[in-house]
């Protein structure tokens, strides 16, 4: 393990969720000698986490965890990050590094700017794990392995805590990748948050039009994001609508052509598109090892 | 096995894919005494099939399979039916009988009734089993059990004809559900064909907007239709384009209603259409034992 991370003595983890507990099972797996603090509004959750063995220390109090940590993780869901930020700036001190695990990251970044002391030691990421599991329960130290964590450092970033946050990340054997803030939001409204509104629409269009009796399988996969946490998944919609809004009217664009086609009986056309799509989709997966 | 099917002397398959292979292998699974011929363009596709077992004897000639058969089943792709029933005319005798298994039924049915002698005789049939394998190479022998197969009978049906279709799809273990072709291609092109055009247009936004690095499972489960065969797919979509585009623009509106709640800022009305979404679909998954 890196020896910056192992010279902080102490790392507190703002939220002891699915992603928060597994980092803290990730970080003790990693060799991570410090301590490790949890903080979460109920003590059950805290409870749990402990008994997993992410946490040494579990409590409900943001100050007493940023007070003593040089490192802290910010994982809650984005609807809560305006009221961490504040609590954290109460006991921010000038040898704090945070970092996060939201899914938007300029929604975030402007929080970071208007709440925190010192919004050039927060260095924003995205680690792309995730579970169907919820909650401490589901955590597992492998979680992170071997997926990308997206991070957003900005012109004001301090080099020190770039440093430190991706040696964190990089610890629980992430893959990084350095963007801007607009790009991470970019390219994630195109490949997380447009798949996840069209798994919403094929289902309220089948509800409307039905044809349970004849699904299987294929509707099934395209339609598997439709079931994820809805409060969770508004608010990340909420967050990056702008970007959002502009990959549907994308696809709204590519709908009108590929319904034109149809109408104009041109398979040629309509069998192009198909291909296109078939090769970029394939090509894509024979060089990604992490997935199939 | 069902006695209407053990007094067939001789089954013809027409069309060695992965389809016609397997129901040549669960007809002998399930116990079929008769004899079972194989009709396909090469000699190879019919060596193969035979090597399986799914076929007693393999021949290119339509009229030789057809003329001492008292059931032909046609599982060639959409687009060689017109030049399929063109060929079983030729030899159609008054005892056969006609099913396929064909992904779109009113184009199918349009071309039995110009093309057969005896179009009542002909029963529309959709087994709703595929695999991501082709060729008889790819078949299986359970590929049908447990899975839907929709019978689309008209008014002008043979009811001899049609007990014996559905006797013939009962003793391959699939669950039997009778709705008029119209009905099944409304219901298809909502639960089939929608959902494959999505995977398509995600794909070419992606194309389009990039996000490739951050892409992973959420993606690949949404965009799996997307990498289907092509011209097969295009004739499926082009035969049932009427229902598709009516699907198409179903979709399109809610696509605007979806725009419309992001832009207003509306948490609330998009929230409520992500609950909708997910009780529905989770719903379903619940009510089917063969689904997940």
């Amino acid at each position: 393990m890196d020896e910056r991370i192992q010279q902080i003595e102490q790392v507190a983890i703002l939220g002891a969720g699915l992603l928060g507990t597994s980092v803290g099972l990730g970080l003790k797996a990693a060799g991570y000698a410090g301590r490790v603090v949890g903080v979460a509004r109920s003590e059950e959750t805290l409870a749990a986490a402990k008994q997993r063995g992410a946490i040494d220390h579990g409590t409900t109090d943001v100050g007493e965890a940023v007070k003593a940590s040089q490192l802290a993780i910010v994982a809650v869901p984005l609807g809560q990050f305006d009221r961490m930020f504040q609590q954290i700036a109460e006991h921010e001190h000038d040898g704090l590094i945070i970092t996060d695990v939201g899914s938007t990251k300029q929604s975030v970044i402007a929080s970071a700017r208007e709440h925190l002391k010192h919004p050039g030691r927060f260095v924003g990421a995205h680690p792309m794990a995730g579970s169907e599991q919820q909650g401490p329960e589901g955590a597992q130290a492998d979680l992170c392995r071997g997926k990308p964590c997206i991070i957003t450092p900005g012109n004001d970033t301090d080099e020190d805590a770039l440093a430190t946050v991706e040696a964190m990340w990089k610890s629980l054997g992430m893959t990084l990748i350095r963007m801007s803030a607009h790009e991470h939001d970019v390219q994630t409204a195109t490949i997380s948050h447009l798949p996840h509104a069209m798994a919403v629409l094929l289902v309220l269009v089948a509800a409307e039009r039905g044809g349970w009796d004849v699904a299987s399988t294929g509707f099934r996969d395209t339609t598997r994001l439709a079931s994820s946490n809805p409060p969770m998944r508004a608010d990340i919609l909420m967050a990056n609508r702008e970007q959002v809004i502009e990959a549907l009217n994308t696809l709204g664009h590519r709908l009108d052509r590929f319904i034109d086609v149809l109408d104009r009986g041109d398979r040629g056309g309509l069998l192009a598109m198909l291909e296109h799509a078939r090769q970029v989709r394939d090509d894509w997966v024979a060089h990604r090892d992490d997935i199939e």
